[in-house]
């Protein structure tokens, strides 16, 4: 059941919110294009990360900017627990508590988060979620049935995305990055086992959330013949700006260009 | 001391062919440059793997692909031991067994390797030589004293241009990968930690000649505040062609545009 919300357009990108609902909840959700866009288009499913929601800024910066130099689509949509799913003061406590640990401040950090403690929960409604967000987005005259489809997410993004990309054949590639493979995550390892899609990994080397042999294991975990692991220095929210010049790289290759 | 001793131009490059004389040795050097440069632009030093020479197809591709698309000039110089500065059948002989080693061949490996044996001394000969060779180069109209140079090398090329790159201030940023830093290598570390430059560092995860955690090692000891390791899966030769796009975004980044 998908039922459009909102439209609007800035800067030559059209942004277009609707509703789905998926075992009863409500899922909202976000496909950009370029304006005027009226033919089939390659498609980026983006995974925001853990505390965030579908149009966190640095998506929907990349959103934006995939509609405009790409001539890409791009869907988002909110996880469980999070943007509209979430009240307001939950949402922020999430984020704070997010963004402590991100900064390795123990003396932050409440235990145990909300955020880990359902993550397990979270990874099983999102694919569902996810599978009925691409089905409606490839009714779109702009986005057709038949076009190359990516994914992208990082941090929680990673969590719930290595999952739903194991299991969704229309993904033809993955950014993922963030996290890793603790020892006892043995079905997070099977899943990832299960990728066979090019995939380019970016993963930060003083990362207070993911150990470097977390990393390590997650790549090594991959069932890719192509997968790539870009290694930077510095904390969770460090990605270096260049790695997002690397994504675009890594999506032309593998679902062309768009318009 | 340079004496030119040869220029031919093909499908819009120019290559000079210069010899130095070196503390006494003969060193064969070649520059290439967009036919018909006459104004300073970006330089990169390509330094050859072992068993290989100055014009190695993979190298030569790369810098005419540099004259052409980036407007760069390349420089190589033939390593102590290798190219014009080893008898043919010897040349052959270490090539053969580079590439025996680089896919874990034991069977075919004598022991121990002229290649590997006489490394220290090439490390300690080859930084005047190439400080030599880039004196030169920049003596040149098309290339510049005071352009942007930067240091590309892998395998062998990370081998001798580390120690290089450490000492050498005209050296702006540097592409290493195929090495790895060994626990009894202390000095090789120690001038990667006084490498300052971005750099961006390969490495293929089933390298018979560079255990991952030698890779690892290398990658933490660089002393760069930006270096991001590119780790793919494959054996020593079989570094992915779309890292040869990465490196020509790393060179665009820091040494700006040629023509």
């Amino acid at each position: 059941m998908v039922s459009f919300t909102g439209e609007r357009t800035l800067d030559g990108v059209a942004e277009f919110d609707f509703d789905l609902t998926v075992d009863g909840q409500r899922v909202p959700a976000t496909v950009w294009a370029p304006q005027g866009a009226a033919s089939p288009r390659p498609l980026v499913l983006m995974g925001h990360g853990g505390g965030q929601h579908r149009k966190a800024d640095t998506l929907l910066a990349r959103a934006r900017r995939y509609a405009r130099a790409l001539g890409y689509a791009t869907l988002s949509i909110d996880a469980p627990d999070h943007g509209e799913r979430a009240r307001p003061e939950e949402a922020q406590a999430m984020t704070r508590d997010v963004a402590a640990r991100a900064r390795g401040d123990a003396a932050e950090r409440p235990a145990p988060s909300p955020i880990f403690k359902s993550m397990g929960e979270r990874a099983r409604r999102i694919g569902p979620e996810w599978r009925a967000a691409l089905d409606a987005a490839q009714t779109l005259p702009f986005v057709g049935a038949d076009g190359p489809v990516g994914y992208w997410g990082v941090s929680m993004g990673t969590v719930l995305g290595v999952p739903f990309v194991a299991a969704e054949p229309r993904i033809a590639c993955a950014v993922f990055g963030l996290g890793g493979v603790r020892p006892k995550d043995e079905a997070f390892a099977q899943a990832a086992r299960r990728i066979t899609v090019p995939v380019e990994f970016v993963f930060q080397w003083d990362d207070a959330l993911a150990p470097r042999e977390t990393g390590l294991a997650l790549f090594d975990a991959f069932g890719s013949a192509e997968k790539s692991m870009h290694v930077n220095p510095g904390a969770h929210a460090e990605i270096p700006a260049f790695e997002g010049a690397s994504w675009e790289a890594f999506f032309r290759r593998h679902l062309g260009m768009g318009d």
